[in-house]
């Protein structure tokens, strides 16, 4: 099977990565600059939270891409694609746990990525209030803060139930349609669970805290780093589901971290 | 009813507040130094974590309260009670949330509190990485950092799914007995749950960050500095559960937050 990134220069991934670091840094400076000064809260038609601060992160971060890369469509979660022939995209989720950043829990994030004929060549998931910024570019590793990540698998035998898993909340599992008793079944059999409900849940297995994560139920803008920074890391990310959602549009279920735990976690999601 | 801590003069209070203040920060820079240097990691016989810091943090406590209050006791997570006749009695769980703090997720945090022939007077939540100390003394107020913390009660015609409300995990549930089917009700009817497993939920609920917060199958130096935090902020402490397990002790299980929802996930414990 050929992977169709091969027909990208490595060095303009290093060119894209160095920017896609430098638009997340200027990105983390307006969200604490917001975090500080205050911003406007609404409500959604689906209830979810969007603010002020959701908008202005996102127009930054789209006025640097199209300065920068004039050519390139873009994807994000508050407006419409702009240029959605172009075969390289940046997707982003300008603060994604935006309920997590109107109460100031500081697990939200922003999530920013570039992908080439919708295979993802860059990454970057950043929580200014952790300062933590990790970062991937195909072929060039994952960093945590600059510094080399790299995950080793599980030993199988110790997944007794100690295994320590980032789940989605039972909310994600029934907000498109009811698969709750998925969520009943995963919390059962791996009962050493955390749900934050944020990419910080990514995080945690990207960087080894946790041993794997779960996501469910999310648009393409909640995982367009994950793939990229969990495989550049050494760990496995696999696709799960992917529905369409009318008014919503396509969403996917997905698992992500140490390649055994990953691959007994998919069978809840074969049966 | 009357309050056995009035027997407490407030100057006394205050003084004693100030102390827990001071040895917690203590702990916060032991704490810091020993995830910069490194620290040996054990299981205990149940399989839980323990660290070198573990024992250095709740030796470090162990002298400070013994030189600054030499006739009080102090209950400790791994040391054996000292004084244990003595009215007033130091809590302490050193590093709660070990598993967290060995894989370096930054939910962990330092929990003291002074009790009073049973009853809370002070008490005190630190959590060294996220850089949040949470304090209390009787009648003096909870403060964040030295912010005055005050939460209002949740309007009931929110509660309806959207609340957001910290839970144990499902193995919490299941470790000492088999509640699991409570962990799936609780689940099931407040779906937009987080869980951290350390007493950062706590601290969400405290803040105002969650609705609510509930603690399960845990022993007294996990819970023992929230119900008084909970209730200078504000807000509704209650214990819904009490019994012993054989080699472990007493464990609890409680609701914190605001009031309304507290009383409306206490109906799921009455059953």
């Amino acid at each position: 099977m050929v992977d169709i990134r091969n027909e990208i220069p490595p060095r303009d991934i290093a060119q894209f990565l160095a920017r896609a670091l430098e638009f997340s840094a200027s990105a983390r400076a307006l969200i604490l600059s917001l975090l500080a000064a205050g911003f406007e809260v609404k409500r959604k038609p689906d209830r979810s939270f969007v603010t002020s601060a959701d908008l202005r992160v996102e127009q930054r971060l789209r006025e640097l891409i199209g300065k920068h890369f004039p050519d390139h469509g873009i994807i994000g979660e508050e407006y419409p694609p702009t240029r959605p022939e172009a075969p390289f995209q940046w997707i982003m989720d300008p603060i994604d746990g935006t309920e997590d950043f109107v109460q100031r829990m500081p697990a939200f994030g922003s999530i920013l990525a570039l992908h080439y004929r919708g295979e993802p060549v860059v990454g970057v998931i950043d929580h200014p209030v952790l300062d933590i910024r990790v970062s991937a570019g195909l072929g060039l590793g994952t960093h945590r803060n600059g510094e080399r990540v790299i995950l080793t698998d599980l030993d199988p035998a110790v997944i007794d139930g100690s295994e320590r898993v980032m789940l989605p909340a039972r909310a994600n599992f029934t907000k498109h349609r009811d698969d709750g008793a998925l969520f009943d079944a995963v919390a059962r059999a791996h009962p050493n669970h955390r749900i934050y409900r944020t990419c910080f849940s990514h995080i945690c297995a990207i960087l080894g805290m946790a041993d794997a994560a779960i996501d469910y139920g999310n648009p393409i803008w909640d995982l367009a780093a994950s793939r990229i920074l969990m495989e550049e890391a050494g760990g496995k990310f696999l696709g799960v589901r992917a529905w369409d959602v009318p008014g919503v549009g396509r969403v996917y279920g997905s698992i992500m971290g140490k390649p055994t735990l990953v691959d007994r976690l998919a069978t809840h999601f074969n049966q």
